[in-house]
């Protein structure tokens, strides 16, 4: 048990780290009340980011242990409360990276609530009552249903569509997209592109991944990174680069392969500066950008879109009791694409085993409903 | 004397560095005969910029010496080739850094010559006919006149011109600038935003730069980089920044100055790269961009602006014997705010000590005319 308010009374079974070994264990903490706006949940399935190892292992030094990781989560609503429209029992719902904001300054107005200075995160972040949040790594969510947490918030979709979105990727013509990374973002970012007509070339540290990228996922063009006779060829190929990698790395000779007035989005986080020479971007006018989930508004947006264009997330599932296992071999670049942990075994065989990811879990939404 | 093409017959006096000390000694060397498409310049004045002293001292690892640095150049036509007909022997002229351009691929076509693959620089470049370009450290420049080398292509003012027209700081509402260092560049910098109305803070590693920066220059807020509280207190007030700093850095902290969705362009050439940490960027939707110089069309626009809004270029005027001791002071950071070497002495008088620098230059285009 951890600091909780009083009104902080339903004990929930969970998995949480509790210290930065990282190692995860079964740990049973209370959640609140479901209160007149809030929506309880029966979660289902919670996907594994690889956010949640870096805050299980404290990389980024802000982990308030012990730490229920967990910010890809669906299941089931279970209770609502009366100023609930929105929602009723039996609704299957999703929960991603934010919890809370503050509702008032303009990022929020702007329905751009996943840039206000106050946001709260689905864990390790500090609710409105001032406890602890505790993510997905759990049997049950209870989850503030006001804007803006009024519609699924899902994290590796949403990550990889807002660059393209904002960057005019969707609708326009034909053009030359790079992926770094192929990991759970990356090989959403190739379905993403792929999906809008795009030209997509798959840069990665290893030569293992071609097949796999260009067969399954569709991807026309492959190239490794630390090949610098490849490198050096595809320069000033690329009108858009979307970097997934969350270790630390240069970007020079990445800016090189783009255009000139060629932009390059970050999306994973390294918990180190990366290297950023002044010549490339100078030379080539190119620009470098920043971008995080995305907002209410943008997710629905993904969502309906993977419905179009049937992009589903490629998935393992893994029982809580492995989660340590499921660290281990993503840190190892072990994995096809993204983990899934199945929080409630019972259901599973009654949802299907094809329910989760946030996104096939959208495609079932109406089909299979409970 | 160095390596020259057969037409390059015209011994003309210049300055040089001979090797990676950077010392500049007087230098004798050839020119090419004036051609059809040529303009013969007799130099009165150049500027000295940072980069003459990156490419003497090599620290960018690209110098051919000897190099006849300087791309500031100010001069009066004495010679036209025949197919010239947009000067006339006596009008005042500038030459800025490029020398030429493919003029047949897409950057070229669209006016953006400064970013083809294949523009040589004013010095330090490979030329048509295969000699290596000096630059204005000299007597006289014979220059190609057509497109895109047909009108004053100079490197300060334009270098912090552009980024703020592309990115819609003239004619805008009042923003939040900041201009990271107050060089040669950065002055300008607060020139041209006060010009547009804008709200200017200087970013400055002295506080003993404050005064000047505020009652000469007109800044509005001034702050000390190495001073944590006064960092902290900006965060997220900044609309746009020019980083014109030329020594290595980490942007970290600046990017921290910007409101989410915020600009930061990069104008200045660390040799090393910088540091560019994830979060700042991903968690604010901010934006790097790197610019460079401008275009031909981009230059004269600037020199129309400087000209209405009465923006000068603050300098220090050196003889040629100096020229080393100016870059001592440069790297001392001792000069307010850009050197002018006086190539001739004779004409100093005939044109007034304000007709350089390429600012001023304009100003008294039609007033003086010789």
């Amino acid at each position: 048990m951890t600091k909780t308010t009083p009104n902080h009374t339903q004990a929930v079974s969970g998995w949480a780290a509790l210290d930065s070994s990282g190692k995860i264990t079964p740990y049973i903490f209370n959640r609140r009340e479901n209160g007149v706006n809030d929506v309880t949940i029966k979660i289902l399935y919670c996907g594994i980011c690889h956010s949640d190892l870096h805050y299980a292992k404290n990389d980024w030094g802000i982990t308030m242990y012990p730490v229920v990781p967990g910010h890809e989560i669906t299941g089931i609503v279970v209770e609502v409360g009366s100023n609930v429209t929105n929602f009723k029992t039996g609704d299957k719902v999703g929960v991603g990276c934010m919890s809370a904001s503050c509702l008032q300054c303009e990022s929020c107005k702007n329905s751009e609530e996943n840039y206000c200075d106050k946001v709260q995160f689905t864990y390790n972040g500090v609710f409105w009552d001032g406890s602890i949040t505790y993510g997905g790594y759990s049997k049950m969510l209870v989850a503030d249903y006001r804007k803006p947490r009024a519609a699924p918030l899902l994290c590796a979709g949403v990550t990889v569509f807002c660059p393209m979105k904002d960057n005019n990727l969707i609708g326009s013509p034909r053009k030359n997209i790079g992926v770094i990374g192929l990991g759970g973002l990356g090989h959403l970012g190739i379905k993403f592109a792929k999906a809008f007509g795009h030209h997509v070339t798959v840069i990665s540290t290893s030569l293992s991944k071609e097949k796999e990228a260009k067969t399954k996922l569709g991807a026309d063009d492959f190239i490794v990174s630390s090949n610098a006779q490849q490198m050096q060829s595809r320069q000033k190929t690329l009108d858009f680069i979307l970097d997934t990698v969350s270790a630390k790395h240069s970007l020079g000779p990445y800016l090189e392969l783009l255009k000139v007035k060629g932009t390059f989005v970050i999306v994973g986080a390294p918990d180190k500066p990366m290297g950023l020479p002044a010549f490339p971007l100078i030379f080539g006018k190119r620009t470098v950008k920043g971008s995080m989930i995305g907002n209410i508004k943008e997710t629905q947006e993904m969502l309906d879109i993977c419905g179009k264009y049937n992009i589903m997330c490629d998935i393992e599932i893994v029982t809580p009791d492995r989660i340590n296992e499921a660290y281990e071999r993503i840190e190892k670049n072990d994995i096809k694409y993204r983990f899934v942990i199945d929080i409630d075994g019972i259901e599973f065989v009654l949802v299907e085993r094809v329910l989760f990811s946030e996104l096939k879990f959208h495609l079932r939404k109406e089909a299979n409903r409970i």
